[in-house]
């Protein structure tokens, strides 16, 4: 397999950027700056780091106009370089050829419909009235439910169980060890004992959504629970039933939405980061990481909760102060009424 | 398949509820208040949600004698209306038959007994001298490795490992990707290097008990990791080495318990709440989200940890004082003296 | 199969420790002081616990030497009990025997390379290029994508899925349902939707490493993610991409590090705890459990953040004067210069 290779010249014709510089560099693969050997595209989009532009031995750097003059050698100019760098990568990426076709070990219902340019790899079961998409993949391991549909143009990387009920969009991109559609933690209790509540909803993920390995998206308890497209999953987390995420909304690992959460369009939850059941969170609204979301936001804006990390001594003492808290307030307020 | 279907005075039989309203009510299915259609049952549970009922197209709502006149159409009557509804929903469960019979591509080692009423899926392997018991499911993709018992009527949906020496129940439900019987996190510092300190115990896990997708249970070191009957554990949860739960206890997504920790019967522990190692929390404690137990807890209630969610800018003035608190503190009780 | 059996005079002599007492004791198993049986061997490690030598019934305690007058009958003496205790614990572990050779259901790719000592399980898959070390052994259900090492004497218990330029040392042990290799979380905006940020690089896992179940590990975007050796993940981790953690640290169930995070040496992670993105922790530093890491951390030691738990009432007044904290703090700061 020949690695790719472009002319600096190509690449900025290719993604519309200006070069400044020989249009005749094989760039056959991409790097950091730190690391980047001749023959490689690296970025710069944080002017911090123009001091390394000195050092780098990068043939061809991609960033801002403003950064340009103190690059020694061949730029491409870009407003938003981060995201240009993205895309010219991507040609660099080797992704495994997965040839359409269903492995002869794959257990199909006969009532399941694979499309013939879909790609089902050994190990895989599908099971009834499920449909997969034009050009999708199945990788080792995967278990399709009954009732589930995999849109066109989905990779199912390894060992995603989509369970029941699940449909997804386009271009939806899913992570080893996910999985969509198991039953939502519905209990109520009947003279001492639980019972479950029928987990009758199911899944719906838009076009273009990510979802991380190791991630769980629960299954609606009546209505579906669902994410609109482009929504991007990292690894780890939790979907209770009945959420709704909005579109272009991204999650970091290990964060978690409870039951009938909704959360806005465009918004950043970090990691590690929690919000209770039945809230609702406006769009553009950026929670940062471990912060617990208490009640609705209707504002858009960053939100925290949470101390600030101490040495465990200062951290000790600080903490017992916590507890005497509003002791200590209604003294301060005490005195101040006093003294006026 | 005919989806099922019961009159309103069928179901007011079945479940011993108050009929409202016309006897001879087709109800086809069930639904929130909000979504309902004319055919389908949907309940009341929290009197603040009455203002809906006049909207809503249900032809049926179990809820409260007391909310019960405000409802234009027919009314079941239930003490607890929730755990009514759930009981009525199960009927309209669409679930997936499982058969009988061990799928030919199982592999089942030669000492593993397998009830003839058991359901064994396609690429499931049953190790060394492990038992399936009567009616249960081994949905496709289980592991059950050696020395494993699976008791009478449980439900492994499918990707469930159970790795070695784990005992389940009667009617044990367990959802994708649960990881049940990985060696405990057992350590020793030698020489500078880490030893393992081997895992001898097992996981016994009760009755009735249910275990979400993708949480793992280790087993014990010596002794064996428990779950008595009716524990109920969501998605993403740990459970560490020779930890203890007592019987109806639930704990909610991404909540963990640290290994030896014993926690009591009737407790709810919220999502993404952890409890320290070798602590004890005794029965009919609530812990909620995010909080972390470092202590034991020896009178039932519900306890806390964290500060509040507020907006980015006046977090950071806060949590700066924060590190301040102990000398604040001193500084008012020593104001406090001063003035006395 | 016949269980293991020593007597304490081979004991003493195998693991160079003095004995005190009966040379010729039968030990068939290991226990708890509180549960041992006659013929088992128990530990002490913690002199807290010397009460309860006079009521076990092991026949034959590891202990210090300080404690050992307390002791009623045989007695190893060692100077870390615990570990002691673990290298013989290891004697009496019934492993499974993983016979060398390939299931014939497993699906190898022709061009990767399995050693003749290494035992492949049922419905693994191994992609191109792959190489699978001597003495190796893939458990059922392993997915092993393109491009991955795994060294000698590795150990993938089940369903473990190395996703694609996974390089594992010798003696790595992984446990089931963990992912190392998946794509990092790199995202770019572009015009208002996400646009993905090719994952270029690979993991590199160092010798004598263990990942826990469920752990998960991205591969770098364009440098590799690395842990160096010995390093002890437990369950539930998420590693981002191009994280760095160094040799003999050891990271509790449902810790998290944020991509480029760096971890020194010899540290102790606790549980739930989290490393924001870019930080460097130096060397032996201890995190407790669900604390979170902003910044660099420099100089070795312990770090908290966080609250403590109290009843939710008193928790409730004083998380409402967090909110107030800042306020409070220039009213005491205030009335403190008035006095002056």
């Amino acid at each position: 397999m020949t690695p790719p290779s472009f002319t600096s010249g190509e690449l900025a014709d290719r993604f519309g950027l200006e070069l400044r510089g020989d249009a005749s560099l094989d760039i056959e693969g991409v790097a950091t700056l730190a690391r980047a050997e001749p023959g490689q595209l690296a970025f710069l989009a944080n002017s911090r780091y123009r001091g390394q532009l000195g050092d780098s031995r990068a043939s061809l750097v991609v960033m801002r106009a403003e950064d340009a003059d103190a690059a020694p050698g061949a730029v491409l100019i870009a407003k938003d370089p981060y995201t240009a760098f993205a895309k010219m990568a991507a040609l660099f990426e080797r992704r495994q050829a997965r040839e359409p076709g269903i492995h002869p070990n794959a257990v199909i219902d006969p009532t399941a419909r694979i499309a013939p340019g879909a790609h089902v790899g050994p190990f895989v079961t599908v099971g009834a009235r499920s449909v997969i998409g034009e050009g999708s993949v199945l990788g080792p391991g995967c278990i399709i439910g009954e009732d589930c549909v995999v849109g066109d143009g989905c990779e199912l990387i390894a060992r995603v169980t989509l369970v029941t009920r699940v449909r997804l969009g386009q271009r939806v991109l899913v992570h080893p060890g996910a999985v969509i559609g198991a039953d939502g933690f519905g209990l109520a209790m009947d003279s001492g004992h639980w019972i479950k509540v029928p987990q009758l909803g199911g899944v719906v993920i838009g076009d273009d959504c990510e979802i991380g390995a190791n991630t769980t998206i629960d299954r609606g308890a009546l209505d579906d629970t669902v994410l609109e497209e482009d929504v991007r999953l990292d690894n780890q987390i939790q979907i209770g039933h009945n959420v709704r995420i909005g579109a272009h909304t991204a999650m970091a690992g290990c964060s978690a939405a409870a039951g009938s959460a909704r959360i806005g369009r465009y918004c950043l939850i970090g990691g590690a980061a929690g919000v209770l059941g039945h809230l609702e969170i406006c769009d553009r609204v950026v929670v940062t990481a471990m912060s617990l979301v208490t009640s609705s936001i209707t504002e858009p804006g960053e939100y925290s909760s949470g101390t600030p990390l101490t040495d465990n001594r200062t951290w000790r003492k600080n903490a017992a102060r916590f507890k005497q808290l509003d002791a200590l307030a209604r003294r301060v307020l005490a005195a101040d009424k006093e003294t006026r």
